[in-house]
């Protein structure tokens, strides 16, 4: 049986969303609203969608499985409220919201039925991610000890962009906390340093350009992320899971295999793939395929609202210990 | 506007086509065809398609804008011809006949309307042979003077495929060959030798189960081509394109770029992708796409029919040099 | 013109010394001072020296052009002291000593002689290390942003060593802290956590056992180093240079280019080298023969003796941050 | 006790055996004889050797326990014929000689005594096909099938050295072919192809600048040589081994492990190791090792006096088949 789904979100995302959802054998993308009704109508005809102004137009229709939420961040709470209190699963992206006194009111709010939210952490479907995990997870490197996971943007997003994106360990360094959490679930300490070494924009907003996190996971293990938001070669995403029988690592990909090698140099690559649309199109696509299995089995999503609420604390930690130059202790986080 | 598009043969090859048809956003699969009419009805829900199982319920349409071959071996001269004087583009999947006067026959009946006819030699589009290609055209490694293409499958076929499959050189090499001339388009000379070191039933068969051929370009470059029809390891399907200023080399794909560490041993990366569905998928999809392309623009297609007659001349001539140890010369190919 | 040379300590390292002395065409290995007498003969009869108990058998002497200090770190200062009194140049094994007290106060006696003595950072000699230092030098990368060090020691030392050790961070950190000022030489701030999670014998000294240290640079440089005293997997010895138009990285060595590929697993190769005598093995014969060179130019030795003091302070800031959980600020340091 | 050794020859490679015999615990470099008395001179007191002018003033020596002969190809016989004569050992240079006659009746002369001479095949002692060698004689990857060896010289000698090399089968292949015996020691045919597409001074000399060549074992593993008389990016040495269960192979080595990424390209190594001196330095020195301890414990020497006259042969053979365009049975090979 299909699946119906709405999307909420016309730009970028939206375009990945809708493109996967018209692909995935068993999903039919009926509707997608966006205020900006013509980048609404453009995506729908591409799909076969149809296309609304308002998120009204798809919560008074009785034929929805679920939503996938890809609308500007302010509308997300808004949105999951709706959908859980109409019965009908979401899929949010990150972050739930820039303030967590608003996730948490969200969450009093849905209560139990939280469970039928699952958030947009993209990267846990990266086939090398996932693959590390789960093998990790069998004890193939015996106990984890240490996780090292290096992130790096192509190039920092537009200052309209960044005055509203909460700063980078809320925008940016957020993915990376989440997938810290993927390994080691329990973070009892954050540690983090941020540093302004090219960008004067980022300088005058008074955020980072530059920063890097320790987490303290509760069996002693040590997350080190390091973050930049440019990167001259492209979109550096690496990690490696070190544990006591072995080491995991995951590189970065090239579209080709090929390798030149000439006077100057060996082995040359091919750049990088450069942003996350590209570098995470098969994690946008497993991400949709396990809402779908989720809506069907009905047991539930993963990652979880609870995960995006966690995510955002450890956030909230990296800002203030970068802030004061303290350890932040996280042992009285309760979600 | 869309291309409507029929297909012949539901098999591997078929449920491939199938699918990449499906997925194109500007082609349309109508109507698949085979004798077989259980396993075409099958493959036409799944993509929406009407199932036939006569070539007759294909021809008598009017609505067809092109044809995929992709039924066994034995039907494609009659298809290609039907095709070719209803005047349907056709895409025909290797080899067009393991008998050489039965396709010179054709050809002559087709005349100057092969060029309406696209050959399935898949791996000039694989992306990192594709790559490499146009690199080396563009100068990049100055003159191109020796190419490796070492190519192995992972195992035999079963033994009545075997009988049917026109040898080691018609059935595997010839897509190797093809590959020679996708980077040296004149051979003249080939050498070849075979041999048996671990299938009794290809030796029975009178067959050999890995051969090594030599061939010589017009300009002298000299293409070395290693095949195996067994690799312990998967579908071993590597290239290097050795010019005057520079060396391209196109390595196997692993599906995730995992590494493991550990007290045995480093670098430990997944099995490299197993066989030619999941290796050449990308290079389906775009095969397919210049099809289509080539439909549209009228500009004939690439790989020609006579491609595919020369791939399998050129095989033939690998079988008689190895069966008399002396080198073939190819001066009197005229096609 | 031969340069004569004394070496103190017959140990582990000594041995290490006295055979790069003996290889080196322009140094002579005069005499071995060890008051393990046995061991200094046995060594100086592979090397053809002199070998003696007391170091006063060696400053009585007047014809040593330099000395290489490799025998307990409680020695260090002493004969430092004495080298530098009688103004011969000394290449003195890290660290100065444990306790910066002692540090500085030789320091004080030896006043502006300091010049004459050269530290053993032998990483800073590693021919990948040394080469990506020069190439950010000269500004190939462009301004340097980001530094990461992985450095793993393959096990735990014996408890009796490790309990004189000074702990992890005077006594393993400090090759990454050296390794940090040799790319970032103005060190403003220190962060650091460290964990227990593998060895009970080094939590029972109140020690730990895996560390990550954030460094901070005067131009807003983020440096990263990740340790641990174990690593199943060999030596773990990495760094990663990240520039604004580029990044330059150094990976693991593996005694032979051999990569296997089998059903299981692609690309294996060879475990790498174990430990630093192997690893580091051109590094310390490049470090004899910068200190050969300085003696002869007079041109003073790098790494200095500053740098040996400030590393030690940086270990000692480490281990304060990582007690404290706070940021500690160098501003103060002035050597 | 320390072997006394006697270098004939002062040139390039002879400088390279003088440093290893210096270098060597166990061996003494008594006296290095060449006409060019001045070469002599300088290397013999480099070395701390004396130095002659003609090979008279080492056989009338009674000290000399083995020999090594680097002097030009016309000298080899002998100089190899009056060290057996006198039963002194000989490490000798590759080839004996140019003319497999000369060959054949230097053999016939020295009759069993054949066995105290050992060839300078020194890629035999390279740690990586070293490693390989030894891995497939363990039944590592199962049975031998198939080998394929990729070997390019930076670039060509010049047009003198070239007159008088005897053509790129016995100057430079036949290193190559030497390699294949290692692994397969029984070739029963050989098949070869030259080709002209660089060099007008070698075509000019009827010599080749560019074969491929293949070897066919006893139990019909194939062999396949690719070369090539100039190489863009180095010395291009690589090497895989295919066996039943699995695939061995040795990449080109850089001097470090640096990597470069950046907005081009990433991966980028340095250039490989531009020639044998560099290239093969550790083989060298495992060579001279195994030259002693062969003497020592006169168990004989590998490779032999007999590889050295295979390895001829089958560069004639090559030589034939490239000119005849027909595969030669070497059947009748009996050394």
């Amino acid at each position: 049986m299909t699946l119906r789904i709405a999307l909420f979100g016309a730009g970028r995302i939206g375009h990945v969303h809708a493109a996967n959802i018209a692909a995935h054998p068993d999903l039919e993308l009926v509707v997608i609203a966006d205020p900006f009704i013509d980048g609404a109508r453009t995506l729908a005809e591409e799909t076969g969608a149809e296309a609304v102004a308002s998120p009204d137009e798809v919560f008074s229709r009785d034929d929805i499985d679920g939503v996938v939420i890809g609308s500007p961040t302010p509308t997300h709470v808004d949105l999951i409220t709706r959908a859980v209190e109409k019965g009908i699963p979401a899929l949010c992206e990150k972050p739930i919201d820039l303030d967590i006194e608003t996730v948490r009111a969200c969450k009093e709010q849905i209560g139990n039925k939280a469970n039928t939210v699952m958030l947009g952490f993209n990267r846990r479907f990266d086939p090398s991610f996932a693959a590390i995990n789960q093998r990790v997870a069998t004890g193939e490197i015996g106990n984890l000890e240490q996780l090292v996971i290096i992130s790096r943007d192509p190039a920092p997003a537009p200052r309209g962009y960044l005055e509203g994106s909460g700063g980078i360990f809320r925008d940016m360094s957020i993915h990376d906390l989440d997938m810290a959490r993927y390994f080691v679930p329990n973070i009892v300490e954050v540690t983090a340093s941020g540093s302004n070494v090219f960008s004067q924009d980022i300088e005058d907003l008074g955020d980072y350009d530059s920063v890097v996190i320790t987490l303290r996971g509760d069996r002693g293990e040590l997350v080190n992320i390091v973050n930049s938001r440019h990167c001259s070669y492209g979109y550096d995403q690496r990690l490696e899971a070190f544990g006591s029988e072995g080491m995991l690592e995951a590189a970065n990909i090239t579209p080709t295999t090929v390798r030149k090698h000439s006077a100057d140099s060996t082995n040359q690559a091919n750049p990088i793939m450069n942003f996350f649309l590209e570098r995470y199109s098969a994690a946008y696509q497993a991400e949709l395929a396990a809402f779908a299995e989720g809506i069907r089995s009905g047991a539930g999503f993963s990652p979880s609202f609870d995960d995006g609420v966690i995510a955002l604390e450890l956030a909230n930690a990296c800002l203030e210990s970068a802030q004061t130059g303290r350890t932040i202790s996280l042992s009285t986080i309760t979600v």
